[in-house]
């Protein structure tokens, strides 16, 4: 990360052992010393509004967009350039990214290894995605993008008052499927919100559920 | 290096222990099981036409012309192609690459690193560099993923039932303003709705309408 200039490292659940050590290692790069820690991924992505898995899917069923590393870093630098946080996600070198990690994803990202062998090492992986980021440097300089998506924080604010109205239609049943969630979590990011926009659906989701709620309580109707 | 597709590993004076600790491990690649051994870097490199070496070249003076691993990975390449045997030499992780194995080289490589952290570690400058060799390749051969995007009638669906929620729910009030029902065209194309994603939706706005219609008549709740 220090080599290609990416200073801003967030662990989630570190494996305290063998963090405290590489912290406090001689000549630790100060990435380490100024590291975040944080007990989920949700709270570690929620000032971005750009999330990217990496992954080597092996035979799992790809439930994402993936897009192969060269594209992908292109459309990460022109989020970058416009000024908005984004969000690289690793997974443990011995599990890699679990179901619940991924749907906080927007899309996917993959480094193209051959298929005879796939998987690649952790330290590598972050090495090649990071250079492949700074690789065109000057030359992809991106124009400034209008778009500013939806933070980690609107996005779990839509999912919240979804799933509720979700689970008051009988949509979902309770006591709701976790994989239900993950799947709605999916759907909500694959619809990439802008920020401006998200206070406006959050405020019509608002009012159905204050809707249903008020016609469940018995009070009368008072506008039809 | 097998991520890549690099098979030929030829190592100059390995540390035995290490060496022979990594060659036995369970699991370990064809390409550790097939790499050859030799006494001096001239040997290793005797039936190559091109030898390339890698350096972070620090405060030394560069004897050698340097190329950014960019343009440096594309002569490569065209050298690989026209069917000549090339080299990529690397330094040991803790001293690199000392002189005499310089004078080998017919050229330098640099990974762009940072001025402020330019040494990198060993593995991850190997994969970085090899990925630079293959990535050009691989983009040539990557068929673009397509993204099939919701159609007009599909979107229509999603904005009538849409609609028909934000006018029960008391969000738009009657009759409702053309410029509204504009402005949630606009909202709902902002959301990049894919077209197997469509009926997903469509089906929990349908069962969020029908939950209301059905407190509204009055209809005892059946599951809550």
């Amino acid at each position: 990360m220090s080599n290609f200039g990416f200073l801003d490292l967030r662990l989630v659940q570190p494996y305290d052992v063998a963090w405290q050590e590489a912290r406090s290692a001689v000549g630790a790069a100060r990435v380490l010393a100024d590291a975040q820690v944080h007990s989920s991924v949700k709270e570690a992505v929620a000032d971005c509004s750009l999330v990217v898995g990496t992954a080597s899917l092996g035979h799992r069923e790809p439930l994402h967009a993936i897009k192969r590393l060269e594209p992908g870093a292109r459309l990460l630098r022109r989020h970058l350039a416009a000024g908005a946080q984004a969000a690289l996600l690793f997974g443990s070198e011995k599990y890699g990214l679990g179901n619940d990690d991924l749907s906080y994803c927007h899309w996917l990202m993959r480094i193209p290894t051959r298929p005879e062998h796939e998987s690649m090492n952790l330290g590598q992986a972050v090495a090649v995605c990071l250079y492949e980021l700074v690789r065109a440097g000057a030359a992809a300089r991106a124009k400034p993008q209008v778009r500013v998506a939806a933070t980690g924080e609107d996005l779990g604010r839509i999912e919240e008052v979804t799933l509720n109205l979700l689970r008051e239609s009988g949509y979902l049943k309770e006591p709701v499927d976790g994989s239900m969630i993950l799947k709605l979590r999916r759907l909500l990011r694959r619809l990439n919100f802008e920020a401006a926009d998200a206070p406006i659906w959050l405020g019509m989701l608002r009012q159905i559920s204050w809707r249903i709620a008020n016609l469940k309580s018995g009070a009368p109707p008072t506008d039809d």
